[in-house]
């Protein structure tokens, strides 16, 4: 990959394979189970990762702002979720957006915002809201047998504006440690969000969309029955979190930053970067794991991890390479100039210090795709 | 101020008439001592307040990337010194810049490095370059005593290279605790680039440029003798984790980040916002701190602390605000739709979140100051 010695650093990589592969991991898990993927764009904001993605042209797809809102609707995808729950301050770009033909679902776990909502609706340009359920103490959401809230933001809501369903986050589920905690979160969420929907059915609205979701669950939840949507984002291009979580492993993780060694500190074991943390991103998620990765895991140019070696360290534009502490093994030879691929805890996070992905293919550097940030 | 009911959220305040007194603070500091203040233009990467943070329209400046210098210098900005240690990879940039007229010099700590700049150079167009000095372990630099490496790095890159000087910045001050141990940080900093400029001159070479700078230390120095600069950037903001050192107030803190409230768990008091860690950044610097902010101090539209609210933790969109645990008080009512200003732990990683400043002044907004990112 002789672009690889040459890309100004540091840059973001994408490994096109791999992130082919996290892809057919997503669809194959749903495949035959008649649950709908809505694919969840805020990882990667980016149209060309959107494409390979979704399972269709139009969606479904699901989004963190209402500037992806605008930009994924603008590249032809009509079918979306914005997925925090509704400020009144937003619902006039909601409206506008609808109004162009984009059916764009909100979320809400109030009266105050259904009413919002309702107030917003116009018989020729009604809205369309899912009630967020709490499954697990997370962050928002109705609690999922609270019958008289439910109710209340139904009750609200309709008839001027579309109840659409019922959506949960098992947010919690990244905190689960081993494959019967994954498990027993998957079913978790899918029991809070399956139930609500009961609720609502039983007192008359329709509830045709029951929507779960997260990466750990969609990787490990065995039943999903009673579903009609799964939404995941991470996954399509993984990282050292899920690692920790034990849902994929380092050589699935499509993301990397390019760095170039700058200097050493030979007294102290440090290799010195030029991916700081703002190339990594300050997220220390794993720090909070069994296995802390620092600001990353340093690889070879390739892509293979080297023995020990992390980013222990890291100021504004400085990453601080060595081994991790207690490691047996002596700090690798990497003279000045030497060029590292460094694997990111957040995919999410790391994702969004940079304008753009460097596309890497079989046969190296093959494109560089947009991406964007902000609100 | 109406527009800040009506901006958008999440977006990035700045509070004009702070970052003047701040920035007034900081040229004071070092009125009447014949040092001359380097604005480092990487916390604001922005060309309007480096013109009002410089002590000149062309300078002196210090940039943390490339992308730095080549925006300010297109701004005008001729007197420019890259901070971190050069890459041999970036040498083609360096002199495309300084092809241009843009008097911009590099660091480094190596003999490699010292051969690579001597390499690049030729008689018309001769590179730059200071020594980093390590005075206190923090992370890159030559160690202050080293004469031999001192004298070896010197002789590999005199007389094709110039040897502008000596720099070093003494990053361990972040970690002083009290005021004593902030000016012992101060007179370290200075003692140790001082001294290596004693060795570099006693061996023959003139060092014309002998340069400290740090936030703490240039708010805590008694002394700035041999200095011919100083370089801090912060503290043209200020930001929570310099008010947990000490050497700046809350109601100094130049930049807020803009925020609505999307839902409550009352049961839990928390307020959920739309300032998660993508609108705060992923620091979390002042955990390690006496006084853990969160991710952020929560302030009322003015500009006010309201007591004992913080952050208490975000998701990507998500803010949970929350009491400062063991509060005495009660959770404000705070209703869907009230806007808040969070005030970030780190102005460098914050503002990095965002493309834009929205300025405001003593009667309101007044102005959209484009901010860059990347490398």
């Amino acid at each position: 990959m002789p672009e690889l010695a040459t890309l100004p650093t540091p840059c973001l990589l994408l490994d096109e394979p791999r992130m082919a592969a996290n892809i057919a991991r997503i669809h194959g898990r749903l495949a035959g189970t008649g649950v709908a993927y809505r694919a969840h764009l805020k990882t990667a904001k980016s149209v060309e990762v959107a494409r390979r993605q979704m399972t269709g042209p139009r969606g479904p797809a699901m989004v963190s702002t209402l500037k992806e809102a605008g930009i994924f609707a603008a590249a032809g995808v009509t079918d979306l979720t914005y997925g925090v729950g509704i400020a009144p301050d937003k619902l006039d770009r909601v409206r506008a957006l609808r109004a162009t033909g984009v059916d764009l679902a909100v979320i809400l776990d109030s009266v105050a915002q259904a009413e919002a909502v309702a107030a917003a609706s116009t018989p020729e340009l009604p809205l369309a809201a899912l009630i967020e359920i709490d499954s697990d103490g997370h962050r928002s959401g109705v609690k999922p047998a609270d019958a008289a809230l439910l109710g209340a933001i139904a009750a609200a809501l309709t008839p001027r504006a579309e109840l659409r369903g019922v959506l949960t986050h098992a947010g919690e589920s990244y905190a689960a440690k081993g494959q019967a905690a994954l498990e027993a979160a998957a079913e978790g969420e899918r029991l809070a969000v399956v139930g609500a929907a009961g609720i609502l059915r039983a007192a008359g609205h329709a509830c045709p969309v029951v929507s779960a979701g997260s990466t750990p669950t969609l990787m490990s939840a065995r039943r999903f029955d009673g579903l009609t949507e799964f939404r995941a984002g991470v996954c399509v291009f993984f990282d050292l979190f899920q690692v920790g979580v034990g849902v994929c492993a380092p050589d699935e993780i499509a993301l990397s930053v390019l760095t170039e060694v700058i200097g050493h500190q030979e007294d102290k074991g440090w290799t010195i970067t030029d991916a700081g943390w703002m190339a990594m991103s300050r997220d220390r998620g794993t720090a909070g794991q069994a296995v802390d990765q620092g600001y990353g895991l340093v690889c070879d140019l390739a892509g293979r991890p080297i023995p020990d070696l992390i980013v222990v360290g890291a100021n504004q534009e400085h990453g601080i390479v060595a081994q991790r502490p207690g490691s047996p093994l002596p700090p690798p030879k990497l003279p000045l100039g030497t060029r590292l691929r460094i694997l990111p805890n957040h995919a999410c996070a790391t994702g969004a210090q940079y304008d753009a992905y460097e596309v890497v293919g079989p046969d190296g550097w093959r494109a560089t795709w947009p991406r964007f940030s902000g609100w």
